[in-house]
């Protein structure tokens, strides 16, 4: 069995990620810490896994009792907070995916740009591999450091990247208007996220400022047939549910083109994808709710040339949790979809 | 008092008309049909008139023996019902306002090619006025007939119209990318928008094909500064929540300005506008629900000097019977916003 | 028009008071309180009010600059708060209507029991009247100080009065068994109340110790037949909604009676009050949400001869800020519905 | 492999069914019926099987065709509809386990007063067993044919069972008050359904005369210490979320009793179950949601002497398919929890 410690475990990342390694046939449970919640009963914060799951939260500084038996540990921090427990694993030879994003930007100016934070742990950038298998699976074969890709990210680069590596799209024109479910907010305590302030309202925030954006345009012009550097423009919603993310892209096509020739770069792409479907019906969140799918539908608007890629993810799924987990069955040489072969529930 | 008739009534449109009109200090309901409710009184449909509204609703051929004591009527029916009635009442010297869509488009050709049915009342297009006072107040006044607009159409139109008529953006660049809540789906009995198809999800439909789109385009080719034909990308989502459209709109900058010098277009164009609120926050949802109030607020992505207008509305509000009642208030002389200055309500 | 202060202004009850005042053809908004927002435009923390009230939330210990210039003020304070403002302002003159639970009991042990806190205002207690004005009217047009029910009060004691004062049902049999939307948690950030805490689930809590419950009691010991000390049953629970309260109360009838008999008490009881709705069919929350009603309906279960009395209220509306209103109007002599005369909105 | 065919797949408890066995070790599917859905591709119609399930459905009158090789079929069809099936498949020698109600009653008589319907099925009565394992286990063993209980029924039964078969309460006294989530009305295309009008609101419906009242009666009387005829009186609820019941059950105890020796009752009764979940805190039906876990805990309101026990169940997993499967697992001599050891998901 693989052992498996979680840091930041009641945060809503790290609950689903304990939630999947739960019912992962190859991990256990090596420690799960909370600072908010150290010596309580996990079970007790999360009422689901009462009988199950009866394991106390520790504080990060105890992990050092754990690490000795620990193989691998998801870092589910807060931006600017895993830079001394990342170094702190490798160096121990334990492998990491870290859920925040302290890595996944390769230039440190950038990140510190948009984080507004010092990046503290500019050495180990080239070693953490950007964890999105369909793009960099043979890279995180050979990783121990996986910085895991954030939630709009994931749903925003596969549903762009066919199009970009054919040369079928202006890359200036690419713009990302998105909706998430509030899970995508955490766990904290603020008034924002109360549900009389969140149900029965829709709304667009960080609009052109978010962080995400930079991650996509890295992944995106790293992708893209020529390399160019591309910058996008990108809007988040927030939606009244707990989960799911859609993301509906915008491109102006080069030339006429038949949606099935489109359809075909895409077959081409993630025909052998476990985790990629791709729908001729429009994609809704709730088909890939707990799941670790990311489905994708192609339209164009034929009046104005332009190309429309509809991707749902589920923002705690391939969003977050899910897709460390399918980070995790890599590094160890699991079978990708290890853990992770459930479907969406409904209704 | 005014006299009104309602055609439709126990639909959402039509039960909303009937809601403000309740409270409208100078109207008063002349008679509510509707052929699924006949002899049934209203109350026991909608019970929040239990003990207030004591009226049972008729079929749409017993109106003949109301509209001798009927000032004006509104139809709230499917689109290609609206042409028999509305001549009907015309002739009467009964004024108009058609809650559907049989009139807004003035080429009948364009309505027959989206709406696949043969348009009936061709000799009376020109006669119906687009009814979005904010653009078309003064042959509004002067109206007998008007066509209320769409729920998404009076979101794009107000957001983009002072941009256009200053000719400071790309007419051809422009993606209006939107989200409404199920009300605007009507009331009739389908599995689609049952509570368990709806609740926890998130979807686009009609992607580059809803029938909103020539609305929109008609509107803003009249308005924009050199007249020509504008083509436009519409992609509208569904939201899980009862009320609310929120449209993010999007198109490229001409030229390099300022945020400030695009806000003072909205200032001149709505600065005296009761219903427009020009909104340095961006809009939610929430804060127009149950009101006539159009909320705009605008920011630019500097990357890609691209202008984003964000407007919310209550799709049921200013994007249905709120407007209808704006216009029966501007075509009977009264304040435009008497029987509308309720504010939303939270949570 | 009449001088109105709240403190607490930016919590939901004093939000909701605010906007009936607003609204409110003979009251003028006076000042509002916000310990949590001081110096913040009202407009910027609730929305809905942007472009129409432009105020500054003061601190509680700014409202002395104002007193001299209002003539009521309503406290929308935590329990425990109320004792000091309410006595300040009674001793100016200024009438007091206090939203908060402090002068509801009119036994202050009993208060200190349930509370957990020392009553610091014994001497106040009998000037306060218990601000149902179904049951209190006349001692409330002689009032200065409205201690306003509770909201789970307000639904349980109006649902079953005429019972009681009938002596038709066994007072030791009671059960109410209510839930409730969850605005009634109040706006402060705490984890519990997050949309993602509370959206699609339900549970009961305080079982058999909410502090409504006595005040419940007090209220059915004095309404009944015979004056005895009633005990009764109570269980609320959350409802994943931002509004409304479902009271369903049960008791032992003493002998067989008919629906008609049962009915006709009500009737007798409430025919002429413009804000109970006796019902035929079931009563549901969103038929009086945004409203000052309260929907009743009765069923006899025949194989046990028990009774079940359903009653609906908005726990904003009749709940709260909606009584408040009419307990204002009853102070002042206005016509009792003033300003609550508006039906619930649908959907 | 266990070859299970579903009659009635499209439903919500069918579809939940086809869910559990397409991730179900031991079991694959043999034919999923749909008379609205005939010859259409089953993930047509539930997106989430999109890549996984590709099985058109069938007519019920194609099902001949398939009998030959099913081990069992699971009937999911309205009441009235399971005589006709449940005796074909019986007479192949093929184990039937019906989801409806048409067999749950051991009085004919009785089932049909509630349900308004000729028993077309009086010979097999006896043959089916009441599929509530904690209860019946070993004859569930030993059956054929078995009738899987109502959801609102496992809630209570569970619930109440260990204090009648102690002989703690007086069972002329018990009230269970109840509350739903909407996927327990089926997935049929009704107005009443319809997210607009279900979402916001609460209500009772069906009040002392819901046909699941005289199932949870039968199995109370049949399970109390001196198996008197108990009446019970049922109000269930509708709340606005996909999934969940939470019963609030209350009694009369006899004795003054300690909460500890209550809870002891229950520890012996379901101390060894892997599904019932004694809890000390309250349950809250998100706990529970998606699983096939009962939650159980017990208040005493020492006031009045009255137990309060409150279950949690998923209507749709312990309450319909999940109790399905786990009859499925005690019909084949499988571990009870096989394909049933998911925990709820959060949030």
């Amino acid at each position: 069995m693989i052992k498996v410690g979680i840091v930041g475990a009641t945060g809503y990342v790290g609950q689903q990620l304990t939630w999947l390694l739960y019912h992962h046939p190859k991990c256990e449970i090596s420690f799960l810490t909370s600072n908010q919640y150290s010596k309580m009963n996990f079970s007790k914060i999360y009422g689901q896994y009462k009988g199950f799951i009866n394991k106390k939260c520790i504080k990060i500084q105890e992990i050092d009792d754990y690490l000795d038996q620990t193989d691998v540990v998801f870092l589910a921090l807060p931006h600017g907070k895993a830079f001394v427990l990342a170094k702190k694993c490798l160096a121990k030879g334990i492998k990491v995916i870290d859920m925040g994003a302290d890595f996944r930007l390769k230039d440190p100016e950038i990140y510190e740009k948009w984080y507004q934070v010092k990046h503290d742990g500019v050495d180990f950038i080239s070693q953490a591999v950007y964890g999105l298998p369909e793009i960099h699976r043979e890279e995180i074969k050979e990783a121990d450091f996986i910085a895991n890709p954030g939630c709009y990210c994931t749903a925003s680069i596969l549903a762009l990247i066919p199009l970009l590596k054919a040369g079928v799209m202006d890359p200036s024109s690419i713009i990302i208007d998105a909706a998430s479910g509030v899970s995508g907010s955490g766990r904290s305590a603020n008034t924002e996220n109360l549900f009389t302030e969140v149900h029965e309202s829709f709304k667009a925030y960080k609009v052109a400022s978010h962080r995400h954006t930079p991650e996509i345009e890295q992944e995106l012009s790293a992708a893209s047939y020529d390399k160019k550097k591309i910058k996008i423009t990108f809007t988040p919603h927030l939606a009244p549910m707990n989960r799911g993310i859609l993301a509906t892209c915008y491109g102006n096509l080069e030339n006429k083109q038949s949606i099935e020739e489109l359809y075909e770069l895409y077959y081409k792409e993630y025909g052998e994808e476990y985790f990629i479907r791709i729908l001729e019906d429009l994609p809704e969140t709730r088909w890939v709710k707990g799941s670790n799918f990311c489905d994708i539908a192609l339209r164009i608007d034929e009046r104005s040339n332009r190309i429309i890629v509809i991707s749902a993810i589920d923002n705690m799924g391939k969003g977050a949790a899910g897709q460390g987990i399918q980070n995790l069955n890599i590094l160890f040489g699991l079978k990708e979809q290890e853990g992770l072969e459930m479907l969406a529930m409904m209704p």
